[in-house]
């Protein structure tokens, strides 16, 4: 039995192209004692995976011949360890391919009570938690603020604005494009939309929150970190959680000058999801049921196959996508 | 009757020297209807009064020919005002000069119970505002904190290094030369004392606080800022409140890459210690008592008559000074 999968053909310079990565047919071994084989049925494709293919991911890096690395669910389809039979749906860093081997202490279980495994993939999933974790635990939206939202509608984007917009808070999102413009206001509730490409950030930002941005999170660098900034009320909290910016590697965020986070008594702190990890029970606890009863949307971005995998990457580190950007691999 | 005042000569270009200001006896005029003539006592020299100077700190700015600007303890020594009679304890905006006219509403009253009124420009003054407000209120520093302070002997530093121990914190003084070191250790209780220029600074820290900074006060803006965050701990807080090195006008902070903050997970926070005046009562209330009672010292470097003012100023933006600097004009 083969098992197909997609490797780093070679390491990208700058925005990623498909010809860096390869589509091949790897040979399947043996499964190993107590280990576990599970079935992607669905890849995430998330932009902090192209530092990770920089080689500069918080310690983590590939290279060229290895199978990308990715988050997925997946179907257990053999198993040596009797708390994970057969047929059970888990999430794992099972990376872009079909078949992948763990040790058991490396899978979750998807929620009970979803309607698509995907959810825990997107708002469900890493990307729902880094919204939550940033806007609720570290911002801690609330009544009146308002809330700028960069990458608007991605996976964190989406729920970000979303957790917001219940806490009675004011959202604008950065974004690009008619397309994502509609997504913005009609899907996801923004009450206001700017055009990074057509508009002056600065300009548009002066004009729909005139009284300063009470909560900026970053999920891009510079220059959009460094304009938004500019234009804190007193007091605003800016959460840093990605540099998308920076991942492709031509591009340097450096931030404001702090002199500025002084004369605007600035809260800066700085967000990574996996210190949230022990949280996820609590945070599955209270949306799946909002997801599930249509309180909340999930906003993604489906492709097909895992040979669309590379394309669809490419895009999304353009910021082309229209959504959180997922691959399906079910038949 | 004439007023001796110490006026901008000429902006100084980059540190500023002596021949900037001048000694001059101006007219004292009338006093005018509802205002209030106050005598200097003592006079506070502080490092934001250099970004006054050159005209930029946060809307502030003084020109060549004006008295160069300062808070001062006064005695009211004419009155058109009941509530402030002569012989009244004040502190006010009264500048480099012997005396100035107020407007009742921009007096504050000295505390009362205070050994020796310059107390009220040093440690239960605005630099110990400074210092409570940034370590207390802001980093909430506790029991097991590793704190690192910069200018570490000065008016902040020295208040905020023994609000650090009080809480059970292991204190790092950053300074220079063997005076300062003896200041530092001996009297103001530090656990570790770095001299920035003849130890490597990022070696030094590695060797004292092996398992990260987890408070930085940040005083002095870069170098020393962004070496400090590389060895923050994971979660370290960081008070941004000053910027020394940039006052002079020949350099510029830039601080960390922003990712420094995400990978640190750091909470950043901007400091303007006019936002504590509010405070200041409950400030005044805790700590006349402690320093009375000799439980904080009050390091303080005291100069005799105006016309010190200028040599001392250019020693404390030389770094020069061993402890809040204060020109007495007592006979």
């Amino acid at each position: 039995m083969d098992n197909t999968a997609v490797i780093l053909a070679q390491r990208p310079q700058g925005l990623p192209n498909a010809d860096d990565f390869a589509l091949e047919t790897l040979p399947l071994p043996e499964l190993a004692q107590g280990a576990i084989r599970c079935q992607t049925l669905y890849l995430s494709l998330d932009p902090y995976m192209r530092s990770v293919i920089a080689g500069n991911h918080m310690g983590h890096g590939v290279d060229p011949g290895d199978v990308v690395p990715g988050e997925v669910v997946a179907r257990v389809t053999e198993s040596d360890a009797p708390d994970w039979p057969s047929g059970t749906l888990v999430r794992c860093q099972g990376g872009w391919q079909q078949f992948s081997d763990h040790d058991p202490a490396a899978l979750s279980r998807v929620p009970s009570g979803l309607s698509r495994p995907s959810l825990s993939l997107s708002i469900l999933g890493m990307p729902g938690l880094t919204a939550w974790a940033g806007m609720v635990q570290q911002a801690k939206v609330r009544q009146g603020d308002v809330v700028v939202i960069p990458a608007a509608v991605g996976g964190v984007g989406a729920m970000a604005a979303q957790l917001a917009r219940r806490a009675g808070a004011t959202t604008i999102a950065i974004t690009s494009g008619a397309e994502k413009q509609r997504i913005a206001l009609e899907m996801l509730g923004y009450a206001h939309c700017i055009d990074r490409v057509d508009q002056d950030l600065s300009e548009a930002l002066a004009r729909v929150a005139p009284k300063g941005v009470s909560v900026y999170f970053d999920l891009v660098g510079d220059p959009t970190l460094t304009t938004v900034a500019q234009q804190l009320a007193i007091g605003g909290r800016v959460v840093l959680c990605g540099l998308i910016k920076d991942y492709n590697g031509d591009h340097k965020t450096t931030g404001p000058h702090p002199g500025l986070w002084i004369t605007k008594r600035a809260i800066v702190s700085g967000l990574v999801v996996y210190d949230y990890e022990p949280l996820r029970d609590q945070f599955e606890s209270e949306f799946v049921p909002l997801v599930e009863a249509g309180e909340l949307i999930a906003n993604e971005e489906i492709h097909e196959g895992l040979a669309a995998a590379p394309d669809a990457f490419c895009q999304l580190m353009r910021g082309q996508n229209t959504g959180k950007v997922v691959i399906s691999l079910e038949q």
